[in-house]
């Protein structure tokens, strides 16, 4: 494991996907369809029982609360509630990935900070970064390509780069419980959107092949982009500019800026997380919220109320959120003890 | 018919759909699903035979310019393409009487530019405003209140209102030739999208029960929100603050943003579609693009290179377009000549 120190970055400055926690250690019109394993993966208890009472009373016709097909939304957060969000937030591991191979260009890195720190390793220095720093990484490797170009070297990276705990894939580290609860409510007639503060086009180059959600259910933060006709030919060139923070509150406003619609079901695991469980829990009838507790060092990390890893000031599972779900009726789902498994290959 | 100076407004200061013409006189794996009278408002010709060689050609197994059921999306302009957008848009119209409902409350509009002269429905010092003068009166009537709420009033105006030429509500002004369009599309797989320069929040309210197309698929212009916690209750609140200008190259922007995917169909009818065209033509196989010319003054209206109404500055079918069509091959469609007839209650 990984041992680091905190950064104190907010979402907004990264595009999301880029902040927090280099922390420590590193059918749809009759009833519910039956599938005998559909959430193989889970325990029984609470929060299994939530999923399978959720979807039988909003697909049976009988109940008071059916949802019509073309309703059910469910929206997803994706860092720490559909896969690994430790030590380092992937896209964040891509950056640094990325200033290194960008580096023989820039020798004028070398000596110049924070780009040396990023050159050299040096957790420790990362791990001081501030936000204009962590902004200057953003938009040297995520800006000044087209979207085709960023899409082919997000999609090169992927197919490679490591986690350095599991040594595996990062789309290796989807958490198998969840994408057999997104594949349990599609086969209830839902539809599934990952909703992420991470950046939106860099989870489009995945999204469908890790998640089965294709690009336009992908809603995430991003950045401006340019229109240019070169030879008669179109391309749209990624500008070093943010166009849309999509955490916080940024979260409900994509819901209803990309949807229009309210979900039924949000999944979340942090307080980056919070506004779209209370836009999802608002509405009439049977409504679904739940948060991935991070509380299994041993399969995978402890942190959040769980302790063992110190917060951030961003993107956490602290005590207000916590209070919020006893609250408001959301269920909290227990890594260690809701989890049969964490990954497809436990 | 009514008359009236032309009105210099930019899309963008409108966001859209209240801008440029007060102008003068006011299955799907299979091969192409047959449907005897899936197109039965087109007189035979080559617009009408473009659109069902493509249907043929995208849903054809053995063809070479087969195209996935997942990537089949076809993009249509609102304003002028899918309806009647003389003699002024149907957005800016209800700007204008929602400024009329609002008046009473505000006693000091009666004496202050540019509201007197919405209040004394003086379409001459109308179509003299400038962009500043309808920034004003879109933000006094677009913003300021929840998004729910400004669904509520453009649902009940529209529930009322009737269009100065044809005494119909402005829902009944859709073309039908065009519905069948959409209709025989999504009768092969594809999913049609609105792509808008007027309000994305405006057209949505409508776009299910007019043209089949449900909230999510409806990409336009938009301004900021903000949210909020009231007493525990989430709202969203409308700024006067444009947050995304969907229309020049803001739709290509919008189209990637939105659907991460390239439509292999595009319609529209003026040079604020140009780019949605190019974007849309850009990609491999085959492709279909289309314009509206309206040429039918009986009907409808004449305007662009049809001559009839005089060109504005933005939003026209001008001979830079005819040009860029006939160069790229976009099929330029005769309302006069290939629709057999223009609404339904012709």
């Amino acid at each position: 494991m990984m041992h680091s120190p905190s950064i104190p970055v907010s979402r907004r400055v990264m595009l999301a996907g880029l902040a927090t926690s280099i922390t420590a250690t590193a059918a749809s019109q009759g009833g519910a369809q039956p599938q005998a394993d559909a959430l193989a993966s889970w325990h029984d208890g609470p929060a299994k029982q939530a999923v399978l009472d959720f979807v039988r009373t909003t697909t049976s016709r009988s109940s008071n609360g059916f949802v019509a097909p073309d309703d059910r939304i469910a929206t997803f957060d994706q860092d720490g509630t559909l896969w690994t969000e430790h030590p380092i937030y992937t896209q964040a591991m891509f950056a640094l990935d990325r200033m290194q191979a960008l580096a023989p260009d820039h020798p004028e890195w070398r000596t110049q900070d924070p780009f040396r720190s990023v050159l050299a390793n040096d957790m420790e220095a990362i791990g001081r970064f501030s936000e204009r720093d962590w902004a200057e990484i953003l938009f040297l490797t995520h800006a000044g390509m087209s979207q085709e170009r960023f899409r082919e070297i997000v999609s090169q990276w992927l197919a490679t780069a490591k986690h350095p705990r599991f040594g595996r894939l990062y789309t290796e580290l989807a958490y198998q419980p969840m994408l057999e609860v997104m594949d349990y409510l599609r086969a209830n007639g839902f539809r599934t959107y990952i909703v992420t503060g991470g950046g939106q086009d860099f989870v489009r180059t995945y999204a469908q092949r890790v998640y089965g959600v294709p690009p336009e259910q992908v809603i995430g933060s991003s950045i401006a982009t340019k229109y240019e006709l070169n030879e008669g030919k179109p391309a749209l060139i990624r500008l070093p500019k943010l166009f849309f923070d999509d955490d916080h509150a940024g979260k409900a406003i994509g819901i209803d800026l990309f949807i229009g619609k309210r979900p039924y079901a949000a999944f979340g695991n942090s307080t980056g997380d919070r506004e779209m469980l209370e836009w999802a829990g608002a509405g009439d009838g049977s409504r679904l919220q739940m948060l991935v507790h991070h509380d299994d060092a041993q399969r995978e990390y402890a942190y959040g109320p769980a302790g063992g890893l110190p917060d951030t000031k961003v993107g956490t599972f602290d005590q207000s959120l916590l209070d919020e779900a006893k609250a408001r009726g959301w269920i909290v789902i227990s890594m260690k003890d809701d989890w049969r498994r964490v990954f497809a290959f436990d």
